[in-house]
């Protein structure tokens, strides 16, 4: 029986990646074979933190500047309140031993899940590659079918 | 052939969580299992109406204020207007005899629909279990995934 | 084995739009049957753009009047400031030669994918067949999970 699971992460929502991020730790500690395709607002998970010099247009310059740079910038989906919720929440997270998104991203890694950066996405919104985070395959939509068609669960985040 | 089915109900919107139902209710009508996953957001749809005496931190006592007790007080996703537009949509769905939230989860319940209670969530958002409407199980991630391995459609909602 | 997909298409935001007609149109292309279930908010996107004269209550009128009318009006789910994100995330899509939605919704139906309007949604949204594109089945939650249970790859967005 197929036991591989993709997830698709479209929003960069703090708590919804976070969601996806414990799916997806929790499924490859189970033995299933994962693969994250973070496309859209996902993206910005997987942005390095720096600002990395390359070169881009005036409408890539602006997604650029107002997206949150990195799993750590991102806000809550809800009561974000301009980053306080966000806030609120990590703190939360930490007094509860909850592991944080930056944590939750590398744990993945080593287990293997397998992170694909959408490259539409990216051409549209203007990150290049050098942008993002080390470990990341890029790959567009056929890539993601291919992969949803072996798994038995397959979520769009 | 497997015929079970399981949903994330992950946000706490009226609008999505009734859809939730909607699914789950009709799939249970066809004679499928079904689970569905409350975590995050989505935990409010299972708080009782009332205030329950339990011992709470600050910032817990602040997210049990700041989110809505139950499902009779969800939000709109979209043009929600301060919950003018929930008292709308509610308005409209009693004149076009369609099911309320809480006769959607009592009919859900009794056709067996099995409904978890995500604990890592309720532990960061310092919901108890005592805040939670009967017939519901509480369990973790590890849980979800081995209900998802043996269903046919996997929601994420 | 079954390589048919379904994706349900709650969200009306222009962004989770194009995201589900990229994926639809990227299976259709690879030979899978797909099957587009368009609910509540989902419904916009199959509105006319012109306004079609049909016979609705107050309430009706008021959703109608408030809601997209068509692929065209959509607003992004994130960073949409009244409009102006969407406008600017459609120049720089015309900028990079990525179809519009009105296309992609064209070249779907062309390749055979199947599109359905939530007949519940739209009775209690009150639109009405008339106000729907050409070409669209109308259908409930029923139909829905029938045509899921064939397939191996269901998304809800």
């Amino acid at each position: 029986m197929a036991d591989k699971k993709t997830i698709i992460v479209f929003s960069g929502d703090m708590d919804k990646v976070m969601a996806s991020l414990i799916i997806a730790n929790g499924a490859a500690a189970m033995g299933s074979e994962v693969t994250m395709f973070f496309t859209f607002w996902g993206l910005n998970t997987l942005r390095k933190a720096q600002k990395i010099k390359v070169k881009k247009d005036f409408m890539e310059k602006m997604f650029g500047w107002m997206m949150p740079r990195g799993a750590e910038k991102l806000g809550l989906s809800k009561m974000n309140f301009g980053g306080i919720g966000a806030k609120m929440m990590k703190s939360i997270m930490k007094k509860k031993n909850v592991n944080t998104l930056p944590e939750l991203i590398e744990s993945a890694q080593m287990m293997g899940v397998k992170m694909i950066a959408c490259t539409m996405s990216m051409d549209v919104m203007g990150i290049k590659e050098e942008e993002i985070i080390d470990g990341v395959e890029f790959a567009g939509v056929a890539s993601y079918l291919g992969e949803a068609d072996e798994a038995n669960v397959n979520l769009f985040i």
